[in-house]
């Protein structure tokens, strides 16, 4: 149960409406999910929120729908059942067959097991995988 | 500090051998990384955890770059350092860039933050969201 | 669905009624919440988790309500539905406001974030910051 | 060991440096820690952590040092070594006692514990605590 | 509310059927749980994490019940509640009584804490403790 | 680096001195090691974590080993260094095998990946368990 209630967009603020607008002219749907009309209690929260999620989960290098998946990993490692829920429907409208649901849920489940393996046997990382990334 | 020593090819036993020959064969490189030469003091584990990483990360519904993002997610969100440095570089081999792993830390860190506000609110799950895949 | 029954005062054992009275009179309430009602099928943990809970919760050198605030932090970032109810309501009780509770969602969700982009990039830690409370 | 290298402001692009300039001045220092520098990698990401990071950090309802109080607590929950390090710095220069930390220390402990009784025991959230926030 | 239904026997495909009968077979009862049936829509993943289980979880060096109390504690650390109320039952028909479960959660309770303490404080590791199971 | 420093014996206070004493009459060596040293700094924490520990890792319904296995599969899940390594020391003295170990590794990677399914996938609680431990 909700700590507080979701605002709707009648009884919203002009700030709340400006982001709701916004959410909804970038995703062309009317509908704004409830993790958006709850965050609107706190409309500096609600602006930051979104402005970061626009953001980051435009297009850029990764296309959408991978973002989607390594949401949907992260959501899962973490036990979100609401972020489960709405990044999986993300995922779903983006492209995401049954098929890939399956492998997302096979990749989070093997790197969750071996993250312990790694850890308990307390591993030391190989020379060659230092610094992959560095110049 | 690894909690027991690597096992190396010459004093593996034939088991062990077997596995570190799929390995090599697999991945097209004479490389072993510590991982498996620590797993080998479990045979059975070795040829288990080898096995599922085999079937789980070979090309399917999703390409092996997109899985090595997924891991590297969930290895970020549970702070499995050996499994960052070994799946960034598994990534960067099969052509992640810099961007792309920029991209995909932003990702990671924003589900995280998201994650924990829909928790903390408590947040109920829009109807529509609740059984995407369901037939 | 809790996995064993509450226990009412009236059916407690003589010690299980003494913690009871104890919690009631600390807390100046004749209500025991169920936390107390399930631990109370092992007295031992009853008795140990509410000593514990009564000494560090305490007045001390930070005040009941930052202590609850940072109860709640913790409890949203391991998704403790039961803790997050329990510790916002006692945070409520003790001069909490919406606001404050924004600023914890929001302080808690960026902790999370920036925790993974600190582990994911394996960021080294300043020297500077090595040791601030060393004497 | 970093996967990125930290980007100094004499090698920084005009974009990067201009957030360095604004983390001196609001900080009232000098001194850039590591984070904001390997973050520098992806200018965009720096930016928007910074922008978060001055919005959220900043005095607001709950006072500068308990925000970074709840930050290290959040932490030590997720074993974020560079943010305990950076956070436990801060909350020392803005007041943080070492009895204050001995204290944060214990309600974190305290609470870690605690989730786990009332996740592992499926504890059922009493009526009373079901919306302390709600109007 | 699952996102993808669970599949009875009479709609499963032969190797579906296949792994189910081992399940049967194996724990000597009728009874499919959930888990089994949901995963069942992925059958490559069903026969895979069936083969795991069967294999990690048969008699070995810990006895079956020591392996399903070592999964409790696990599945309350992560907050599984399907695999708390699964593996407790499978663990109480193994023959743990309330007792043990009560100290089960006591110990799982307290790890989580001081794994905390130490993380928090960031406790250097003794030097006898470093290779205890070096050769 | 530990955050502040290991207080030795012979600086420690007469009430730090108290619990050292103890900890080496229970446990039957002059060995402190750091974690209590640590704790040191805050006598009031040392005092409770001590209490804590010597009465939930008593011989019980469980057996010191078990419960040491139980510290291990935690500590692993959460990626304390500190706690794997002390307590992975503690089950081997007690009488933990290499093979007990592996077996330990394997059932806490195993769970760490099935939480993740059945979390990911929402699977329903079968209605049999329920409350298996209710009477």
């Amino acid at each position: 149960m909700a700590l507080v209630p979701p605002i709707e967009y009648e009884a919203a603020a002009a700030a709340v409406r400006a982001v709701y607008d916004d959410i909804r002219a970038t995703r062309k749907t009317d509908f704004v999910n409830h993790f958006w009309k709850v965050l609107a209690n706190d409309p500096a929260m609600l602006a930051r929120t979104w402005a970061n999620v626009k953001e980051v989960m435009a297009p850029g290098a990764l296309d959408p729908l991978v973002k989607e998946l390594i949401y949907v990993a992260v959501s899962v490692t973490n036990n979100c059942e609401y972020c489960i829920h709405s990044h999986a429907a993300a995922a779903y409208s983006k492209g995401m067959t049954p098929q890939m649901f399956g492998e997302l849920m096979a990749v989070t489940a093997l790197a969750n097991a071996t993250n312990r393996l790694a850890n308990g046997y307390r591993i030391d990382v190989d020379e060659r995988f230092a610094s992959p990334l560095a110049p």
